[in-house]
């Protein structure tokens, strides 16, 4: 599948992602080589790790913030594993129906966005078993207070009241996740970089005990460019926003994606300039535009001389619209494809217990169990 | 293996039982039935699980406590399971050699006790995947406070002055080791009531939340019996007491036996008498005495009549060597055959995936994982 007919949805709230990328400028050499001064093997076996939670249709801010550069690091990367990681998903109350639901659509809205299932590895978390069985095995070298300051738990368990013992050790879950595959690389959010802190201190403090198996995994750059809110520019765009009119969700219909963009909160300067510090709410658009239609922001300014905000809105709807129309179409197709959508995760999965199984045959041992 | 061969042993400090039983005076029907007023699913399948930790030789405590009941219980049960836990003594610091060693000397002295692999399913629990898998599915339905005033925790991350995530959350696995089997009968010592409480709220959240799946495990009855420290008797015997003479293995050779019974604390009266309260040191020494040579107290205190408590300890040690020696001699030949060894605990843990995955592919189905 080519770049420009990548798609994504899904239907509930809140997605989060491991972490996110965006411009990624080495090459797949340059890369190995560099991690190749800090671990021998990550030299001869670079291995990226990310998961996503299947609890949402992906928004602009998360397709231009990380799936588009996950498709991106799958022609980079000797070995890619994207897990939709429905085990995480469930620190949150979910509808057992919906989720089911949702982990299909996840898949097919990474499959549309350009996941290519024979470069990257697409699977479901809980299918693997290892997963939970490091994660207990982390958790005995985890002590209690590491995971207090934690932004998962920080931010979620008060917006509960009260969080659950899977939201606190959520953290551990996700060390184990990239460890579990020997993962060199991990792309991360600015949300995300405490956690993976944790996974890194995790793969030392294992080798120390056990002996050295684990490369340190090290984060890959995040994105600087950062899609706000269509109401708020000055919050980043977020499926928990209330506001409806806030976010554009890549199966957004071109009716809605064209109101919500008329919507969007500007200034009362009728030139179209980039000054995110000073005009954020035009500067959000020209970032929009500028990475829908895969253009410079320069380029985007200079196509908006001439023509006030009013008028440029209409040219970043069409970039809006030209770049999802056949992601949302392919997102349709995929997910009247059951079949075809269980086949891919399950072709995953074996491929991912084939890399698990013997990493975690050696933890066993190397911890005393056989 | 009649039950006057058993015998068991381990090196390490402190293992940890799941639960203790002693007496038990029900009959399988009654049993059955008394559960089937209140789970009508546990009226055709009682199922008893406990575990114990792979953490050091078992002392007359644990084996006149527990283990002498868990003999009994293979008989009483239709389905019975003993797990070694390994995941459990990972929560404090363990040697991996040494471990390893310990899980199999761990069989040998189940096996030595009289744990019949015909009748008990006797497996190893980090060889189950599915344990871990329900114990993060159980943690999302945990909140954190609800673990904080265990005994285990507060116990034991007190000793440490830090305890890790898995101290912390222990409970949680234990309730799905328990769960998983859809146990309805576990033998709980005093110390571990609390936590099958967690696994017994623990089956009623997950019915409401995603149906009727899980029995209300029922705790049996503990043992009223308890074995006291020979140098502190108010204390009971326990494998953390500093104190080498205070207790004894059931794999002390005889010469140590005698030794720590002639040692034992008495008082400064010479009749043998049994009173608990205000005369513990003899009292236990009957306790001892009635249990190994299988007879009553009151039995036990005639055989002292007429002569003193340095006498009579005489007949303490008899009767403790009498009944330890077969088991001691039951250890050794088995802990020189590891491939027997091994091969029991390949066989309990076929049996114990065969009856835990089904019940794990219902719990991922009702969450929506599948």
């Amino acid at each position: 599948m080519s770049q420009s007919k990548m798609a994504p949805s899904i239907r509930n709230n809140m997605n989060r992602l491991f972490g996110f990328i965006h411009k990624f400028n080495f090459t797949k050499r340059t890369l190995c080589a560099s991690v190749s001064q800090g671990n021998k093997e990550a030299s001869v076996d670079c291995r990226v790790f990310s998961g996503i939670q299947p609890t949402g249709t992906p928004h602009l801010g998360n397709f231009l913030g990380a799936l588009e550069n996950w498709v991106s690091l799958q022609h980079q990367y000797p070995l890619v594993l994207y897990s939709i990681v429905d085990l995480h998903s469930i620190t949150q109350p979910q509808d057992p129906q919906q989720l089911r639901a949702n982990i299909l659509d996840m898949a097919a809205s990474l499959l549309a966005c350009g996941i290519d299932p024979e470069k990257a590895i697409l699977f479901q978390q809980s299918q693997v078993s290892e997963h939970t069985e490091l994660s207990w095995i982390l958790g005995c070298l985890t002590s209690m207070p590491r995971l207090r300051h934690l932004p998962q738990w920080k931010i979620k368990s008060k917006q509960k009241s009260e969080g659950s013992v899977g939201l606190y050790t959520y953290p551990v879950l996700q060390a184990a996740d990239i460890l579990l595959y020997k993962s060199t690389h991990v792309p991360v959010g600015e949300d995300q970089v405490q956690h993976l802190e944790l996974a890194q201190d995790l793969a030392r403090i294992f080798n120390n005990h056990y002996g050295e198996l684990f490369p340190e995994p090290r984060t890959l750059l995040s994105s600087t460019r950062k899609v706000k809110s269509l109401r708020d520019p000055l919050s980043k765009m977020s499926k928990s926003d209330p506001h409806k009119l806030a976010s554009i969700t890549i199966t957004d219909p071109p009716e809605d994606i064209a109101l919500k963009i008329r919507r969007a909160v500007t200034d009362f300067t009728s030139e179209v300039t980039f000054e995110p510090e000073t005009r954020p709410g035009v500067s959000n658009l020209v970032t929009i535009h500028a990475a829908m239609a895969q253009i410079s922001v320069e380029d985007a300014v200079s196509q908006a001389r001439g023509i006030d905000t009013g008028a440029y809105k209409n040219l970043v709807i069409e970039a809006v619209i030209e770049r999802l129309t056949p992601i949302r179409e392919e997102i349709e197709r995929l997910r009247a494809d059951h079949t075809y959508l269980e086949s891919v995760l399950l072709q995953g999965t074996q491929k991912a217990r084939e890399l698990a199984a013997p990493v975690l045959k050696e933890v066993r041992h190397r911890v005393g169990f056989c």
